[in-house]
């Protein structure tokens, strides 16, 4: 059963958007990868964003650059909580169209936003969501972040 | 036959969109004015863009604040020009999200920007639009202008 | 038993926040609300972080402004998933100050951030990420969102 | 006939505006592409602007740097819808100068404003206004956007 | 015989653009106020601006708001030094459209910007540009400097 | 005898603030370079700026980056026009930095500020100034604003 | 004996920088309150500057709005830390230009920057800052840490 | 006896954060670099905050970027001076992130920020802090002065 979809628009965004899939692999998370443009392919991302809930999706990480619709308008048709990745696109102007137009919905409709490129943080915060039901993959989230505090440490005795 | 659409995604953007079915008016234009919600009525949305031009529609003018996906997702299923107008709605953060959301629209899929709060402008643009096939419009609109040089006009001989 | 945290480093924060608490009711989601400052209480923001999971909080929604530290604070040391309001307060800078200090958390520590003064918003994509587990609660939102529908269809009707 | 003018005040601003060339041969418009500069060239400007609605121009593309003024100013002089391109020329403060300064035109004189070296967009919003006086050109973009539908459908069977 | 130009699209710039009115009248210097508008009046704007340097004129202040060209165009057109107000109108985006519109002229052709809304600064450059030719004026600029400290002197008597 | 002075806190900005001097020799304008820092040398910044209009100075122009200090501490003890150009610096954010310190000057103590790197500018609108007590100057700006031109309508004959 | 000198342009910063002196009186410290313009009194600024830790001055907090250059031009010359605080003027540009020019100062010549409007933070700072030599008054600090953590405990109860 | 910690959340920072170590140690002052990460290590954070006072540090010098946390976290516990240097990382949004969420704490806890990559200001700043009660310190301060107007003036017979 696939848990996480990670959706762009374009397989540009891919290198960007990898980093959710590796993430969420680490934490053992079955991921599905798709390209949905809201501008090109709307009547996909419709039936996309409809059935998602009924399709074994839990939670929708939707990427996008320049002028970002894709997740808010994913966000519109789900009940799925849904993570937008502003994406600093070769269109964009140095990220704000992408963070603005992700960020900035209106009242009824939420999009879950992570910072700029933050695919890896909208993965972490997919498996955080998953652990509100899921005590072990809580646990897994406690691990991971025990091990950064292990990374910083080392690096401190290194200097 | 209605020729200019003008949608909006709640009734408190009317205030802001009421000055392009004023200013339409004038030209004698006929307008349909619309709710159009991307993100509350997004299958109404689809099915008013996909059929627009098959309804007797020949421009769309839409306006929207914060993220503002209105203008671009309607403009990705249409043929007709899309007029996009930037209003600075309660929700937004001086205007930067809705202008930036509007007009940053990727390759493929424009949309005509006017100014914040610009929704005159977006009406004599749907003029100029029509005038391109009605050269009685045309003239209507060098008409237009000129009245705006003999109010100018006026202003420095009253100084 | 207490399922959504809604914190914030000040009462003056509490009009914005107030939007989480009543929506969150509306879906019959039960609330705890408390003063949480990570700037004035520390200790206690640590506490409240560390234990918050072990408290029978599910998810957590933290609302700051101007240098927000708040969210991002609390998200490092909690596996839960932290979802943060940025809060236009009288210290900030247009808004921008609340959204760049929750939105841009390094890679490994994710912010869920809604938009600017977005408690609303917050509220319910906390009660999509309980919908996540409980099939009810997910219906709850997708009967809301066919609300929202419903009251835009109206305003057309009412044109 | 010629149908659409593509002008830009130096040479330095083709390789961006090219793009608008291309879309518009690959639609079958005409197209003629001119040097006009706003500052250095005044005269020719305004002539051009006047005229080009008597020399079977339909549309104008024009495209600017910086403190963009040539297509504000070509629109305070012809009767024909304007399209602005902001481009980000080595001169530009990361763009925001040329979009503000086509974009945030005062109430009367409209220019249709695309994005940061959208000249692509230019040139499909040129074919979408000349298609509302011609079915044949409407249908080809129809058929342009179903193409990009299809792009982005092998995209995703490669995946 | 005139001295300092100072030029506004509309009267409505007459209230910032006084400023500079009544600092020249200090210097004694003579002053003709004009409504010119770039959009409006492009014809008497050409006008205007190639024959101040006949007319008696040695300087031109230019107010504009938005998207504002009348600095940069006059400047285009008059071999005279042109001072540019950028005037925060109820169409500006907080001042940054008609800053940036005003200030980011191409190499060639430059514009003297000045703070937003800071006419009166405008009218002391006028007199500081014509003080290079008349030691007198330059004696009464440097009394003008004096008045400055000696005020601020005042002041910290005063606490 | 000088008439221009061209100065920057630092020969780092000298392959910048090099096109006024080259413009300025080009009219056949006396200059003078120097190197004024505002924050490494103050006391010579306030000799220099209070006896440039004694040591055969007409026309400052200052180049500074970051928190330029520079043109507008001059301009607070010198008679003379005071042209500014803000430099983008490695140490600047994006320019902004360098502009709104130059731009923003209070009320009384006025700085001509030219665009972001806009030396050449300066240089030009040094040579306007002097062209107003010198009307032989002012025709060799008029015939360089023609020599603009030219290339223009040559670039355009290339096309 | 002056411990912390409180420096403005202008009375009407006074509002503002009044929060300095209330919060420094708290703790015990002597201040000095003086009206020192970088613009309007440059020799006196000088004087001020380079005599200050001669004056028993231990700390200098530097008020400005706009293109504020106090802050770094009193640096300049003093041995002293320089605290500067943006002040939001009704000259300036949303706060921006006041905290760019305060903040971005050059390598050598440093200015500690507090938020906008943050007299009462630039107090504590300096507090801080004599704390170092004196430990009863970075006990006064800690207590005074203390009050806050208690306010907010208070705020929770009171919830 | 340590004088002044340096702290950074990752090694990553070092190079930016090592101006501040070399400037010290040309000052003559011990220095304690470490690795401390607000968001992976926020319990050791939390110890080295508290305790800072009590283990020899006087001025704690924080550099972080993106959400920058660390300054004004350690601010919070500490009753030292805390000196915040917004790093440009490959996180951030051209610095505009790292800057305000150092800047812009709230009333009661503050951070004396310095330029984006400021570290050398930051360790000057200390200095000039622990100069407040050693006066050899602050001569060498002002020998540091002298030395820039040397390196300025020697520029100048260069040119």
């Amino acid at each position: 059963m696939n848990k996480v979809a990670i959706i762009m628009g374009s397989k540009s965004d891919l290198p960007v958007m990898q980093d959710a899939v590796d993430i969420l692999k680490e934490f053992g998370i079955e991921t599905k990868v798709d390209i949905v443009s809201a501008h090109r392919t709307p009547e996909y991302m419709m039936d996309f964003g409809k059935n998602a809930h009924k399709n074994g999706i839990d939670v929708i990480i939707a990427g996008a650059g320049g002028a970002a619709h894709l997740p808010g308008m994913v966000a519109s048709i789900t009940p799925l909580p849904v993570i937008g990745v502003p994406v600093k696109s070769s269109n964009s102007i140095d990220g704000w169209d992408s963070i603005l137009s992700i960020l900035q919905m209106p009242g009824g409709v939420p999009v879950a936003t992570v910072a700029l490129n933050g695919a890896k943080n909208a993965g972490i915060l997919a498996a955080q969501i998953l652990g509100v039901k899921d005590e072990g993959l809580q646990n897994k989230v406690l691990d991971y972040m025990n091990e950064l505090k292990v990374k910083v440490q080392k690096m401190r005795e290194d200097l």
